[in-house]
């Protein structure tokens, strides 16, 4: 009864590519011989996207013919004639010495920053990657210098993209003391089954937990009541990969998120705190169809949207880089995503009147404070207090001394 | 039995908005309290589009929704849940001053630049127009300053879009000598029909035909001919709408057209020569779709498509702005045309040993010229002759014709 409600995976299988222990000796082997393909950071943060099935059915990295329609379509035509949302390219770009040095191999060997063999790349199709213009353009529907991704990954990376079948070695871990948030699409649906969850509502963030998440989400789960669930479950899933410089650092998200649930913010009972491994794009609209596909995946069959979901300020001009209405907008039309509900919320604010964090009420907008990340972050570092009931104190504290020390260490450059 | 053969118009019913003459005289009195919304040359062009069903199952000027799934997935869903392609937003921008004038309006009536009311769009909605950047990014893959109609339509028009549906009050003329050869489907449809076709082919152009067009277009005849088919009919349709300054102008095309036909390059009793009214973009695998899209709802049930179809040289940058090969690939792959049989061509070439337009055959690649456009109107403005058996002499003269008429003009002035 209860495995029934939790949503199935897209493609119907959920994709794991970890080479199991009993073959990982002769795969060694087999890839003494291989070309080898250098890994960045980034590129480590897609094999291990990739290899637990947060992109299912992807079961690689993309050819030529998912980069495309990914690109034009923002989903994938599966053989069966089925369609799955895809809305990022999920792509590893090579230099011209790499190609080279690939020839005409069929297969290829995948090398992370520290200098081991982490996977093996089948069947592989190398294609062109001379137009980042139109990859950005598409992508972000900008081509402005200054976007995180690009800066970081697209403007430095070669000119070809390599595509194939991916088979990795071991299960991707960063010694990074938070290992063991980071659940497997897999893990994830086991504890939820475990809990006998009804449901599950997810929520993607990249900043701190305040007071305003706090109401929406536990505002959710009193709607998901009323609808008649029994046991609805919160996903609260940070994400772990790449993020841009100002954005708080995940060890220090991940603390303040600890003591959100230690007060009492948010239920224990009730939430699931996990890493969602992907890094971060800041392409608004077309990123928020990943990061809700991704969460199918996961077995959540809620997903949480805000204003402005993976939205930035213009890199250039003095404007959001994204309609902040667009990306629900575009997430309720996304094609493959049909089968996920989502929950468009109301907007939080800080309440003068009442003083708490509280669902913004236009008849009396003057009594309502928007406290902006950029707003939060100004008062952490200048060690002011936001107003009270902004937060929990306790969280707060995490994000302040952060703050301070990140200054201290600067001073003493 | 042949009426079967003809492939169904995208969302089973071909739109036609033409309001019947017997209701025309009280449109044109309801009209004259409404609010007016001028329309530009090109704005004309697309409602000569819509109100023909070229973009059925589209019926006026895009909503909001229509636009952000055309914009983010080239395709629309539709209630029942099926897939039509929109590759292009089919939009109205307007001023601030015009959505002044709208106010709470319902419905609007559209000026032609002549001045005279030529349609009603009702039930309409506003929405914004102000992230240019974002739409141009996402239509053309890029940016760059000089996209012809980005400088022609966008970059002027107005901050608003406004959507609705279209009611037309009579035919779009513009008696230019040539509305005998603007068919709209209904009519391609019926005379497909009177031949007794039993396949469709269509071919996009806006250049003129040389005769290695001529030669594909014959060859495909041949092959469809080959797969069973007994009278497979040609619709040449060359693109009528707005173009790039440098581009040969209709009259000029249609004369040279003509002459192919006399000729007997291309057949007469199983071509059709017709004009499809859309502006051209210059988008390339987007706009490709659009052209493609649009013939399926004329009957056509074959796509020729080429290199680079829709595609220019970069604005600002010393390559072409799409990859050549990604056309017929997207054209391939995208939601709403597997109906279509898309028919890629080989590439023909003049071959100096055969002192023909043939097909390249890349094992004796240095006997081939490549006679690009550009190269084809250097040769004409210069008054020289192309290789013999390039094009034929008639159709030739027409454009030399043209390009020194244009040239005494300029001299003169």
């Amino acid at each position: 009864m209860i495995k029934s409600s939790l949503i199935e995976p897209d493609g119907g299988t959920l994709v794991d590519l970890i080479v199991p222990e009993s073959q990982r000796y002769s795969k060694m082997t087999e890839i003494e011989s291989m070309a080898k393909v250098n890994l960045t950071r980034i590129d480590m943060e897609w094999v291990h996207v990739i290899s637990e099935g947060w992109a299912s059915p992807l079961r690689g990295f993309m050819r030529e013919s998912e980069y495309l329609q990914s690109l034009h379509f923002n989903c994938l035509r599966m053989e069966d004639g089925s369609v799955v949302n895809m809305s990022l390219p999920i792509v590893l770009a090579i230099d011209d010495e790499t190609k080279g040095r690939i020839g005409s191999s069929l297969h290829v060997a995948l090398v992370g920053p520290l200098g081991d063999c982490v996977a093996i790349l089948r069947s592989i199709e190398i294609y062109k990657h001379h137009n980042k213009e139109e990859r950005i353009a598409r992508t972000w529907g900008t081509t402005a210098p200054g976007l995180p991704y690009v800066d970081e990954v697209i403007t430095p990376s070669g000119d070809w993209l390599i595509g194939g079948d991916l088979e990795v070695l071991k299960p991707i871990k960063y010694s990074d003391g938070l290992d063991n948030y980071r659940l497997s699409p897999k893990q994830l649906r086991k504890e939820f089954e475990s809990r006998k969850a009804d449901a599950v509502f997810a929520f993607q963030l990249r900043n701190p937990v305040h007071n305003g998440h706090a109401l929406l989400m536990n505002d959710t789960r009193k709607r998901l009541l009323e609808m008649g669930y029994k046991n609805p479950i919160l996903l609260l899933h940070p994400l772990g990969g790449f993020t841009k410089a100002d954005d708080v650092p995940l060890d220090v998200r991940m603390e303040q998120h600890s003591k959100v649930l230690e007060d009492g913010v948010l239920d224990p009972e009730t939430t699931i705190v996990a890493i969602f491994p992907s890094p971060m794009h800041y392409a608004g609209p077309t990123e928020v169809q990943w990061h809700a596909k991704a969460r199918i995946n996961a077995g959540a069959n809620f997903y949480i949207v805000g204003r402005d979901p993976a939205g930035m300020a213009h890199p250039t001009e003095k404007r959001d880089l994204y309609d902040p209405d667009h990306g629900k907008k575009v997430l309720t039309m996304a094609p493959g995503l049909h089968k996920l509900n989502i929950l468009p919320f109301k907007v939080a604010a800080y309440d003068n009147r009442e003083n708490k964090m509280a669902f913004f009420d236009p008849s009396r907008a003057k009594d309502f404070l928007f406290i902006s990340g950029t707003k939060m972050r100004a008062y952490a570092k200048n060690g002011e207090n936001p107003p009270n009931g902004f937060m929990c104190p306790s969280g707060w504290k995490v994000l302040v001394e952060y703050y301070q020390s990140s200054q201290a260490q600067e001073a003493s450059q």
